[in-house]
């Protein structure tokens, strides 16, 4: 690819940027934060002030590769470029956006003659800038174009052309789905192993877990330097924030009819720890109150 | 070490003996099936007829690896074996036991000097004939003989002294109630995928999730070969049975306050799985026939 332009250089942006260039694919980034501009701009890596500028400075046809805040942000900056681009060029959309929201860009985009490709990246920041995961939907000939691009910046065998438009998206968040339950498995299991009367080093049962054992994974991998850097997490909090792709998900769930328990109830945990003195757990402790003149417990 | 017992000659203790052999530890095994043990002695394995054969052919200390069905069957082979053995000789119970189980027979051992160490293996079948993921619990001084041999039988840093006696077993339970979880959430993920509009091909997509994503896995990549074998899994049914581990994991749970809605979830969906034709779902169907006149579908 001759040029490729990033839009948005926060933690994946920046890191797709740099794996770009040092892929050999010239790559120029842009931000409407002029602050993050100016620190990338820093580091030796080319950027520009506009989209206007960035559209103009990329050769035909144009490949525009979009990683912000999924939603309006992404809509308004789609909306914005493909006013610039001309036919047979290509926007990517490489945020965690929602999958009818992708299908329905595609449609606008192909009226232009422009080419819309959805990409679900996978792997975090340090993916992003070492070699991704990333699964892409869209028409096969428009997604085989680029193809050596996105097989250039992701690890080995970690390049899908998924589908039909919708289809990459759909499964990054079902991914982010399975990524959800998992987390919350792994977390219960370890609140388990606290909560004995056994005096465990997490950290070494963590390595232990991630070599030979069945339940091995990047996840487990991650708790190695978790819990040597922070033995009791005092550094973190119980407050389990979310982007929305597991509620994404539960809801397909919802509407397939498909029964996905674990995957309702990581939603709910992490809901929960949203909450500080629920309602629901209020009616509980009313009715307690009313029918057993229980007393209530002060926080 | 010089000699050691392998008893049950499983798919666990046949890996564990070919493993010791390997690693140049010479095991003798013992099986209380005939064929079985026919069998392993046709394999060019040494094996003997019974117990006392066992214990007589080891030298001194003599370490007997038990590898058998936990409950009764594990607690009868450590009632005849203890009495075999001699102060000073070791008694690892490999097998999936119930902690507080390790921790009652670790105190019989004791009285008769004898060393006893829960050992709760992790990897399969394949795991132990090529290296497994043991954790072990027992005294330190005690472990700590034994240490090069399971380290001999292990992948790299697949060994691990998880403290007392009765942590390992530990461990191991709460290793398999994380599994269910996994695995629940794993297999959710596929069945949105399933019900979907878009027409994937699983075995790629484990592929692709098993190379940079966040929920690269073992069990995820197990899932490459499963659907490459059977991309609509026409093979199994969905009757998921269970050991016992999952349930125990959540016992624990509920009597330390520990929530775990999501290992409880896990377990239920496998208990549900076994039932045809549930009682409490004949109970809401007969409720919404009487208060709204909804129609009874039949099977």
């Amino acid at each position: 690819m001759s040029s490729i332009g990033v839009i948005g250089l926060g933690k994946m942006g920046l890191g797709l940027l740099q794996n770009l260039n040092r892929n050999n694919h010239k790559a120029i980034g842009f931000d409407n934060n002029k602050k993050t501009l100016e620190q990338v701009s820093n580091m030796n890596l080319e950027v520009v002030d506009s989209l206007k500028e960035l559209v103009q400075k990329l050769q035909k046809p144009r490949v525009v590769i979009s990683i912000i805040t999924a939603g309006k942000p992404t809509s308004d900056v789609f909306n914005e470029v493909v006013d610039l681009l001309e036919p047979g060029d290509f926007f990517v959309d490489a945020a965690n956006s929602f999958y009818k929201d992708s299908i329905a860009k595609y449609q606008v985009a192909k009226t232009k003659n422009i080419n819309f490709i959805d990409a679900g990246v996978s792997g975090g920041p340090k993916g992003a800038l070492n070699g991704a995961c990333i699964m892409a939907g869209g028409d096969k000939v428009e997604v085989n174009y680029l193809k050596s691009m996105f097989t250039d910046i992701c690890v080995e065998n970690g390049f899908l052309h998924t589908g039909d438009v919708g289809s990459g998206h759909f499964a990054k968040m079902v991914h982010n789905g399975i990524e959800y339950g998992m987390m919350q498995a792994i977390a219960e299991g370890y609140n388990v192993l606290e909560n004995s009367q056994f005096n465990y080093n997490y950290s070494e049962i963590s390595k232990l877990w991630n070599n030979g054992s069945v339940i091995r994974s990047w996840l487990v991998e991650l708790m190695i330097d978790v819990f040597s850097e922070d033995p009791k997490l005092d550094n973190f909090t119980d407050i389990m924030n979310m982007n929305g792709e597991g509620l994404w998900t539960l809801n397909e769930a919802l509407q397939q009819g498909t029964p996905a328990p674990v995957i309702a109830l990581s939603v709910m945990m992490r809901q929960a720890s949203l909450i500080d003195n629920s309602f629901s757990g209020k009616v509980v402790s009313a009715l307690r109150n009313k029918f057993g003149g229980h007393e209530v417990s002060k926080k």
